[in-house]
């Protein structure tokens, strides 16, 4: 085969555009030389440097000719070979589309940003289409000041920008009764990591002046379900932002163009979209949105605290840490034997992640994995486990741990403390079982 | 007016959604209050907080009616009320819009992140439109074992995820002579900042095992330009990445979908997209653009220096310090007199920013400004710098220092150094004037 003209891919038998004289059976040592820790298994070898020195003659048809104009779309988008990347309902979850979820393709995300394209959705009365010019933020309440800001006035603020997480309390509820979505994207998809940019509540607040008797602040959007949660003034003068953009461009529609609330590692309800009035009260208001929604109702299965029964968790405000594996999974099996590197997203309200556990018995040893890039404040953080596969079976988990040393929980763990009839709040360890034949599978262990 | 019933806005007289009664002629010491920094000049006072605390009975229109279903778009778009906000081209800066660039519209920017829909865009033989299934990277030359790799096999090495800016030399370069474009995303737009994901150079060379003479490296792109540039491998073992994703997805089409290098910090063109050829070598292979293009031809004016004359520096790679002013700008005018917070960028290839310097006066006193956010590596870094505006005229600029120390040049200590025939690394100091009427214009002093 030395001497050959063409190469083939070993994967397809198609030539592929590079010629030379090759060895197109890929040396298994070569393969596991990279760093001894993966292997590019489909790798085509040239044989010989002599000859692999020639420039290639056979080049593609993209490189033969011309390529489209620069700027033949003047607002960019992805090549349509990723169009299947996109956000996806749940069809049977809620029973329209108006108050609806659209998951990000965690499998498909690279990084600690969530492309403003891909970034999940929930909505409680659909997407507003708001004209900036006429959105008004109403301040008022217990305050000296009250005041009304159009959008110019807003932005002429001093402003910050911050990387944050958002997650819906509700994700992963699907799974409190074991699993019932097959794919990460809609196990773990109600979450996305943004760099956003606004006014700390706190400037706003100093300037209305709140009274001493001030204490919560109701956020009420501008959509058709008037979404409305109370915040504690705490949270309001800690890190709460007012958002007028997302990753470097305006907030888009379904994030609450124009204007949003940010509570940084809170419920992502309570990041009001399309916010359009803060009112300073003395208590909170007990919205539909945290008294019949958003609360953890407990049944215990345990007799003795039965007078538990009929109560709820409310105002359970923080996204506890958790950490999901991102590949392999259901949409990415592994493809063959060998040297994998695993990869996830953790992230926690609390503030930082300390630590990430992999285990490949379902709970029984736990490795440390590695944290990779940036570990910021409420932010995803990466991680990543070398691997070798030799076709056994594998319960694969991942676990976190924060700063003050809160370790995510297993699902039992979770039922003891609530039962089973909670929906929201579920940051239990997920398990991903790796089948003989490399497909992966949501379980329950 | 304080018992009006409904809201006027104060600057366009329209109704506005919300009633109560009003002061409609803002408090011009409230406005100042905020921090003693800013104002928010348009803000209409709520007088009395008695009737300000009652719910708003007129809600916008938006309010009334269901919103968009979730999801109408899968993958997301901008608000229709941001469809200004695009790259654009300067129609006679080149031939034709196959080899031309679309600048990033920075008055418009918030943040480190460019979103992807908006990054600038460089490009010498249009943008190709390439299968990634059919994409090979072939990596030969002087080396153990060449390799021909599949987008799969890149992806499964080891991967990390940095943000770094990309700056084309030629950025600016229409400044030389004096200002001919009027608006910062012409001045400066030829730079963009994201998350890149990919695999580290260094890794892939260990894998082919460069042999003792290989010491610089060609990378050649597939597009119909073959464009090529050859880069030393002290620079390919440091920070070189081997990128596939960007801001958390796919790399855009025109940013080398689906694969391109990376050198942090460097002329943007050696950051080749598309990225099908990495031929290890000796020597550097000088390509048509590193040595007819792309190189700082000089015109010394000392006629002491006339040796000088004809040479051009080759291989100037770092770009390195700049900074420039993102409000107030041509786009971004001052809306009358009052306090504001004056916005910019500031980046520099050889590292970090150590601090950014303001001016008012073209360049006779400077004032420290604020670095805002996270101060990275090889990445956009934000300033702020609070002012107050009386109607006067004034000659801004910013003057960024790098963390070895390098100042931010002015024009005329480039012009010295390598005359006016010059074309690229022009970072010298940037001035905006801003007129008595509010408005800014690029002039030189």
């Amino acid at each position: 085969m030395a001497d050959d003209k063409s190469i083939i891919d070993n994967e397809t038998n198609n030539e592929v555009p590079f010629s030379g004289a090759l060895e197109n059976k890929a040396s298994e040592n070569s393969r596991r030389k990279f760093l001894g820790q993966a292997a590019a298994t489909s790798a085509v070898i040239i044989a010989g440097s002599a000859s692999a020195g020639n420039l290639p003659p056979d080049v593609p048809n993209w490189s033969r000719t011309l390529g489209k104009p620069v700027n033949t779309n003047p607002y960019g988008v992805p090549s349509k070979y990723e169009e299947d990347v996109v956000r996806k309902r749940v069809p049977w979850l809620t029973p329209d589309s108006i108050a609806s979820i659209s998951f990000t393709p965690l499998a498909e995300i690279n990084g600690m940003i969530s492309p403003n394209g891909l970034a999940f959705e929930r909505d409680h009365g659909g997407v507003p289409t708001i004209d900036p010019k006429d959105h008004r933020l109403m301040i008022h309440g217990l305050v000296e000041k009250p005041l009304i800001l159009t959008m110019e006035d807003i932005k002429r603020y001093p402003n910050v920008s911050r990387i944050h997480f958002i997650e819906c309390p509700a994700n992963s509820a699907m799974e409190w009764k074991g699993p019932q979505v097959g794919r990460l994207q809609f196990t773990h998809g109600m979450t996305n990591c943004c760099e956003w940019t606004g006014v700390p509540l706190k400037t706003i607040l100093e300037e209305v002046g709140v009274k001493p008797e001030g204490k919560w602040i109701l956020a009420e959007g501008a959509d058709s379900a008037g979404m409305s949660r109370s915040i504690p003034m705490e949270k309001a003068l800690d890190d709460t932002l007012v958002v007028f953009g997302q990753n470097g461009e305006a907030l888009r529609p379904e994030q609450g163009y124009p204007l949003r609330l940010l509570t940084p590692g809170w419920e992502g309800n309570t990041s009001i979209k399309w916010l359009r009035r803060l009112e300073i009260t003395e208590e909170p208001m007990y919205q539909r949105e945290e008294t019949s929604k958003y609360t953890d109702l407990i049944s215990p299965r345990d007799p003795n605290r039965e007078e538990l029964i009929g109560k709820a968790y409310m105002f359970s405000w923080i996204m506890e840490a958790k950490a999901i594996v991102t590949f392999p999974c259901p949409e990415k099996p592994l493809k063959g034997h060998g040297k994998y590197i695993m990869n996830g997203l953790a992230w926690t309200g609390t503030g930082k992640i300390k630590h990430v556990d992999i285990s490949f018995d379902g709970g029984i040893n736990w490795h440390e994995a590695e944290l990779n890039g940036l570990v910021l404040d409420k932010c995803w953080t990466r991680f990543s486990f070398p691997f070798e596969w030799n076709g056994e079976e594998m319960l694969i988990q991942s676990r976190a741990t924060d700063e003050h040393g809160y370790v995510q929980p297993t699902i039992e763990q979770l039922r003891e403390a609530r039962g089973v009839s909670s929906i929201y709040h579920n940051n239990a360890i997920h398990t991903w079982k790796v089948n003989k034949n490399g497909e992966v599978e949501s379980v329950q262990v």
